[in-house]
């Protein structure tokens, strides 16, 4: 389709030629249409109330930022007026009001076309553990479309919208990044509202946003971010605009004897390609020992924390068992042979952890790692629901159990032409540092956006780095 | 007896005018003659081997700012070749290191005296739950000595000792303190390594710092605070020289409609007349509605964190469950019937909580409590195990759970003649900044030093604070 590319800058561009926000949401269901996917969204608008409100925009306004951008939201977050699923129809519940994110998103202009499908109660890392049927992956529909934010991955990754919302716990927000050739953008823990979202791990998860580029997630991320007393895990957290990073960035990458591809030699390639990359642009490769961060991301789903998600399903539980996929029940109800006595020693083990991985952190600007080992295939999950969920989950399970930031950003194909993606993570607050980072990767290679023709962004050119602390001096 | 004074400035000025430590030394072996209460140490070095230890200081090296210092160890924290009991003689271990902050302290010239006794397993703010026998309190042998860290407090009201460790998770830092005429010293969590330490709570505890005089305590805090990697919850924590606090600090305290005195217009008007103290010192009084820290100090037992305690005395529980004092055993086998779910549960309601408490706490520099309500006679012990218990956690319960640091400081006497005690608590990390504080109201009236005769400290003159960081300009 020769349609307007959907990123800030194709937006941006066909309004200041004159075309109408009215024009967008036809081409926005005019796609939907042409993927002809009934699996993506789970509850829209009709066209003629997205047209309405697009006309009820006004005149663009350069005061805000997303005016006349449409967005799509993942079904565990609320949106006012449409039901809030979860993926689990016994579930669901109709909001009066928009969660705090989503009426962020619409202030600055933001047009909502959907609500999308998700791995059921956002658990799992698949996209197809979910009563509404699997949606398919926007490049290849064998692969599976990555979850549990599968609706929001692929809606983006086919350009239908520009942006998504998704949450992340164990990876929700990076997986279907990877295997939809776009960006995830998964924030600071508390740096987003979780106001008006149904909780997975209350304690270490977040929203996070899909986009095309780096510069939309980011620019949707500075939108969104602003404090909400109402979520007592919401933190004032910075989210200042994107300038260049250190020229010579020390990038952590995880040790030859420690990283892991499960034999798929294609992604151990596309990864190296990412990594010389980075090098190229002046970054220190730092190999270091992953073991201590494998053994925290075990702690995800072998701890305590499925708990928290046990909080969410009780009531359900009790009254409808059967109304929970199997799947996901299995994998919950393993929190009732676990006492507060053992939470507790779940929580000692990760503090554990998280010191012994200190070591290897240390003097590291950020971490690059694979987003995923390997792919899998629809037919390998019908095989083995529990074990390829398990193995996307290799790079991203640890990341919120050490409160860390992270962008998953495409990189050029595989030499199999299946997406390449590397996650780029840091401590909680360096949002922007690893954006700026994801900024120079995105760019390379002749690679398209998503599954659609759009051509990736220019190389940017970001304004220097505020002078830092180091160069302070006391005069009060 | 016209003893060296037990603290810093009496033993320092000993040791100018040339008193040997061993003369310290029989001075402290003395006095536990004299005091004659069997029940405040559970293990001591003979007197022959502490002189051999004074002996081994060699000469006066005031690069050891606890030089021939004598301390007390509370019986839950490790001292080489001495049995950790926890007060629990079927939980008994001897361990072959010292805990790390004995180590620092003994390297810093102190000497060790004993191991005190203590509420089983730190549960107890009373100081009667052993089964070595409760200490009796060194002001009063009527009233409870205070809990968990009886003995410590008591050996630091007679004048035995200089300087003793405590542990605190509800306040057993603080309540000794209240009811011996001393200072507790409950310093933010993770500033002081917890290796070595038999664990109550371990997510919201630490050792604490009973002495005499504000700077004694602040001076061991001092020499305790490095940070160690060993224990997953220490954090780097500042112990900076006081400083003059803010000329006119803004000092919160319970509203009139909030502040519980359970009837003891007493400890209602000992509590005024600190409040003007501060007032006198140029503190700007704000009345707060501590009906939100109420509901957090109530997480403290009704919460899930009592299955920190099980999981401390599990192994035990299942091999000997008589060797657990019945009272301990009731309140911590609570957490059987909790479950992992219960846990987060607790997690978010305590988040909530904190949360709502918030807006009292903004633009506070400090908080101002009666450190106990009221007091309580061994009598009211023994006919009701637990409401005075509880009773006595009014004001010190939330503090930790809020992460929070304090120290509670004598007042002048009562009208009865009984101590008068205030705890000011500020957010983690301002340790200094209460203990300068609290120097102002421990030289109020004609109150002597615990339970001796010894002169209270001349009020102090600190040197004024550094600039602050409002005062930076940007160069670098």
């Amino acid at each position: 389709m020769s349609d307007i590319p959907m990123t800030l800058h194709g937006l941006h561009a066909a309004y200041a030629r004159g075309v109408s926000p009215e024009a967008v949401i036809r081409q926005v269901y005019a796609r939907i249409a042409a993927v002809g996917d009934p699996a993506i969204f789970l509850a829209m608008p009709t066209e003629a109330e997205a047209l309405e409100a697009a006309r009820a925009l006004g005149p663009f306004d350069p005061s805000k930022p997303l005016w006349g951008v449409p967005f799509a939201v993942k079904d565990n977050i609320d949106v006012a007026g449409f039901p809030t699923t979860a993926a689990c129809p016994d579930y669901a519940y109709t909001p009066d009001g928009d969660a705090f994110v989503v009426a962020r998103l619409k202030a600055a202009g933001g047009l909502f076309v959907g609500k999308t499908n998700l791995d059921q109660f956002a658990t799992g890392l698949v996209g197809v553990r979910t009563p509404y049927g699997a949606p398919l992956n926007s490049i290849d529909p064998e692969i599976v479309p990555g979850g549990s934010s599968g609706g929001s991955g692929v809606a983006v990754g086919h350009g239908i919208v520009a942006l998504a919302l998704g949450t992340d716990t164990a990876g929700s927000g990076r997986v279907p990044a990877a295997l939809n050739n776009i960006v995830g953008l998964k924030p600071t823990l508390g740096a987003l509202s979780a106001s008006g979202v149904v909780p997975a791990c209350r304690s270490i998860e977040t929203i996070s946003i899909f986009a095309l580029t780096v510069q939309d997630a980011y620019a949707a991320f500075q939108v969104c971010c602003a404090h909400d007393p109402a979520d007592a895990f919401a933190k004032p957290c910075p989210a200042p605009a994107l300038t260049a990073p250190p020229a010579a960035p020390v990038i952590g990458i995880p040790s030859a004897d420690s990283i892991r591809f499960l034999g798929d030699t294609v992604q151990a390639a596309s990864f190296a390609e990412a990594v010389d990359l980075l090098r190229g642009h002046g970054a220190e490769i730092r190999e270091i020992d992953f073991a201590p961060l494998y053994a925290v991301a075990e702690m995800l789903y072998e701890g305590a924390w499925v708990a928290e998600r046990y909080t969410v399903i009780e009531e359900l539980l009790r009254r409808k068992p059967e109304a929970i996929h199997p799947v996901t029940r299995a994998i919950i109800c393993k929190a009732e042979a676990l006492s507060a006595a053992d939470a507790f020693r779940g929580i000692y083990r990760l503090k554990e952890l998280a010191r012994a991985a200190e070591p290897a952190l240390a003097g590291i600007d950020a971490l690059c790692v694979p987003t995923i080992p390997t792919f899998y295939s629809t037919a390998d999950l019908e095989a083995d629901p529990v074990t390829p969920n398990s193995n996307f989950g290799t790079y991203t399970n640890f990341v919120n159990l050490l409160d860390m930031c992270g962008i998953a950003v495409p990189t050029p194909a595989r030499s199999d032409g299946r997406p390449g993606s590397v996650t780029l993570l840091a401590e909680a607050g360096k949002d922007a540092l690893v954006a700026a980072l994801a900024l120079d990767l995105e760019a390379a290679g002749n690679r398209a956006l998503g599954a659609t023709t759009w051509a990736t962004p220019a190389p940017a050119t970001l304004p220097p780095a505020a002078p830092t602390s180091q160069g302070l001096a006391v005069c009060g």
